[in-house]
């Protein structure tokens, strides 16, 4: 058992396609991964059972935008002038870095992001460089674009930017989504798919990646609206907080429930809330270990300015300590005030009164009798300029004059009345605020596959198991043969293609001896095994084995299908059956 | 009923949300889209039923590679140098366009692809502009990369392209996925994602996008057993084929079943036959018309010179003709032949023997007795440098010299023997050849859009509606109350509530008449819909509406999920609940 659980666990899925590096045979690339195939079954049952939670259970559709955007969204969104980090280049190796994480790990600072240039260029001059261990000495430290750049089609080069994140395809889609449902607030919409983030230097393996996969949420609610409308799901969930002043002051997390963390205003709002109790929900599901999640609030100094309030939830990894893998903020209006100042779209709801309000408003009203035989076919232009005008200016007495067609025209006093009348007003344009939930999918994964690695010992021997969930095992129920001969290789097969059929991921084995085949189930996390032996022939029954209690069941094939279903979808436990 | 039948689709793709404009606030990018909810969610079940032919009917393991590769992959798979089109700029207006599309747009040549650039400069010179209508005149062809170019990290620059294919992912993993399966053929990979082309001036919607999802699978197969294990599935499939010798003759294609397809020789083998007729049978499940349907074998000036046959699925449109959905093909090894050349990896498998076979060789035997007192540590090296002699240069007998070390060593004719012995040969290294069926699933989808959309007069009023599969429509039931009150809304969400559970997609809508809902649900392709109504208080029962025929009938609540399920996937048919 060499090295430490991060090298177990990834030779483990590098081993048995879990993982791989990219493109190994040309020399892989960092911040590049390959799924192999049990990786990619289990990624997919991940990003399934977060569709049943987003999509399925809170009704909010996924959407599907393209990875390359035009500029003028990132733009918009901020990206292009400020998706960057910090960096220099060692000038005894030549290796560019990322300063601030060099200035962290030279114990110097805690959090050196908020840092300036200068400072960082100070603070790194005194310490050994990571690549070479030099001691770094003057150098410049300058920002560099995470974003990936491209041009689209010929000629022109218009520029192209891989997404930095799923969200901004939902905003700028808001009008269409808007009218999809129906006008009304609140609506969410969602996406799944790959972002990308240029890294300067990633060495984190699956934890910093260059290409990456992201669930993401936006929930568009009137602002001044935010109690969940089912708040009651969870209002009595209960889970441990490290609010902001905890992490200030160097007190633990609380554990409360959701109604009194909004109660005592430790989370700002029901929506957030919600969606912090929402996600406890989901990675303890997938198989995230309770123990090692945690819910940490942003400081202040790390919040975005525009935030009302943010959470991360981080899980704990031997190595890399505490991974934030999802965020869960209240952006305000930010985003769409942002989206809605660059394109000039309005990026708001009409929201109408319960009641229409009646207000007395002062109005300048131009008299058609006069209009009509002095400005004949403009005196419809002529009247809407005057009705446009200022009332404070109309009522000086003296007229004013407006612009028509490029043309000045002097309105005279008899041209038009000020008066107060009352007008009814039906509703207000309301600019929605954005809760999102942001989870980063290979995160996730590789959380769960270190929550879940396992070694003991059974029998004098080494037993590895991962121990994950059924509802997200890559192959759900294996079938073995006893031998493969004598008609139990058909039958084994027969059963394999039963369980498929009711959408089970079955695989056949009949290579090496039971107890090797059950240790190689073991090690890909497969929880259930089926094996055919002489018995089954005879009767008709085979044996079912469980991976964590190594407990076995006679049962008949009759049937069987229909109870490894209810055993991976948690309807039914396996000491049920014993 | 304005516009064509593309135009009228899209109308209605737009406005209910399966297809958007992408970005449309900034001015939507041509070749670019977004999948609105419904457009998403139906995408998302033609690929899930795609997973259910190849990944876990056929059990080729799908696996999820990077979308941005390094450029070496891309040197070795050709695309560096030859993935280009070839393009001109118009002289009046400016515009680039492809030379290709325009010369046979002209009409003056049906394969213009072929033809070389000043060919391609001739043909064009007397034709006009489609852009501006001038005569063209003389211009300057030349070939434009359809590969998407980024860098990779900071300083270096390296270079990185966004894949054109998800097959070459597949074929780096090659040596990682022959270990996972054991090191034995034949085995498949999978992989659905993105894949980009960078096209010069796409103008045709969904058929020509820049970026698009493509569902591919790589079966490697011995290159001297091409008899697929399974091929009696497929022997009788009868399907119309129209291979190149009846497109030359300029007759008809011909419906044969599969076992003849192959014994006449119109297929090459029973690989590319067995994956003809499953793609046929994948179309037809999640949509394409049989009608408008057809295979179509590639012409020799039109299939690759390596490839051994190549056949494309086009599906009819009533704008674009018939249009490529689906490629099948043998490309023999040549995918490995040539990564393993630019790799310096071996990319073959190595096939044991049934009987081992024996041959006699001519071996250079060192003589240990003699080495050991003379070169003593180094004596293996030298043993080892003297057996990998060429035997002919060995029998000269002079001696000659071996390399040690960097250091030339003089080996005497005492020091080794020359002799003829019996070797055993246990198998060989194979190179596997790959049968790819690649899928373009935007084309599939809007194949499908465009086949099941449908305008009828019912009553005197103009209903649309999209016969989609229950297997592939985004909503499944709808659900409706009759009224918004007195409980039947309540009923109507517990519903919705039941159904969601049984892993339908159920709508719960209560918004104006129920005629109206009705249509509503129509357009969109949704299946089934049911009613709540005074009655169902009363005794529980709903109304259950089949969208083809219009039909309804009445039903105990109880069950309603399982009876909805089962008619989706097809186990139960509407007419037997009448």
């Amino acid at each position: 058992m060499a090295g430490d659980v991060y090298e177990r666990v990834m030779d483990l899925a590098r081993r048995r396609g879990f993982v791989w590096p990219t493109s190994e045979a040309y020399g892989a690339v960092a911040g590049f991964i390959d799924y192999g195939p049990l990786g990619a079954m289990m990624k997919r049952r991940i990003e399934d059972t977060w569709r049943g939670f987003f999509v399925v259970r809170e009704g909010f559709y996924e959407i599907e935008c393209p990875t390359i955007g035009q500029e003028a969204i990132y733009v918009a969104s901020g990206h292009v002038k400020g998706f960057t980090d910090k960096m220099f280049q060692c000038s005894h190796c030549g290796e560019y870095l990322r300063a601030d994480h060099v200035v962290e790990g030279g114990g110097h600072c805690e959090h050196a992001a908020a840092l300036d240039e200068e400072s960082l260029a100070r603070e790194l001059s005194t310490l050994p460089c990571p690549a070479c261990n030099e001691t770094i000495g003057d150098v410049r430290v300058f920002g560099f674009s995470l974003m990936f750049q491209t041009s689209i089609g010929p000629g022109s080069q218009r520029t192209g930017y891989l997404r930095p994140e799923t969200a901004q395809g939902i905003f700028t889609d808001f009008s269409r989504l808007l009218r999809f449902y129906r006008d009304k607030l609140p609506f969410g919409a969602t996406q799944i798919g790959k972002s990308y983030r240029n890294e300067i230097s990633p060495r984190q393996g699956m934890i910093r990646l260059r290409e990456f996969t992201q669930a993401e949420a936006e929930i568009f609610v009137h602002p001044a609206k935010k109690e969940h409308p089912n708040f009651a799901r969870y209002a009595d969930y209960r889970m441990p907080l490290l609010g902001y002043p905890a992490q200030l002051a160097g007190t633990p997390a609380v554990e409360m429930t959701m109604a009194t963390a909004v109660e005592t205003g430790t989370v700002a709002n029901e929506y957030v809330a919600y969606y912090l109790a929402l996600t406890h929900e989901f990675l303890t599901r997938v198989g995230v270990a309770p123990e090692r999640l945690r819910f940490r609030q942003h400081l202040p100094d790390e919040r975005a300015h525009y935030a009302e309030d943010c959470w991360d939830a981080e899980c704990l990894s031997d190595r890399f300590g505490w991974v934030e893998t999802v965020g869960i903020a209240d952006r305000t209006d930010y985003d769409l005030r942002a989206h809605a100042g660059h394109s000039g779209e309005p990026f708001t709801v009409f929201i109408q009164y319960a009641e229409p309000v009646r207000r007395r408003e002062t109005r300048v009203i131009p008299r058609m009798g006069a209009l009509g035989p002095r400005f004949r076919g403009a005196a419809k232009q002529v009247a809407d300029g005057i009705a446009a005008t200022d009332p404070g200016i109309a009522s000086s007495g003296d007229g004013f004059s407006i612009e028509v067609d490029g043309a000045s025209i002097e309105i005279t006093p008899d041209l038009f009345d000020v008066r107060e009348i009352e007008v009814e007003i039906q509703g207000e344009e309301v600019m929605p605020h954005v809760i999102e939930p942001s989870y980063g999918i290979d995160r996730i994964l590789y959380s769960v596959l270190e929550h879940s690695f396992d070694e003991e010992e059974v029998e004098g021997e080494n037993r590895t198991v991962l121990r994950l969930s059924p509802a997200i095992a890559p192959i759900q129920v294996a079938v073995f043969p006893l031998m493969s001969r004598d008609g139990m290789d058909r039958f084994a097969q027969e059963v394999v293609g039963e369980l498929k059929r009711d959408g089970l991921m079955a695989e056949y084995d009949d290579s090496g001896a039971i107890g090797r085949r059950y240790r190689r189930q073991d090690e890909i996390g497969t929880p259930f095994a089926v094996t055919v032996d002489y018995d089954s022939l005879e009767d008709g029954t085979v044996t079912l084995r469980d991976r964590d209690s190594m407990r076995q069941v006679r049962l008949p094939r009759s049937g069987l299908a229909r109870t490894c279903s209810a055993l991976c979808a948690g309807r039914l436990r396996f000491d049920d059956l014993e």
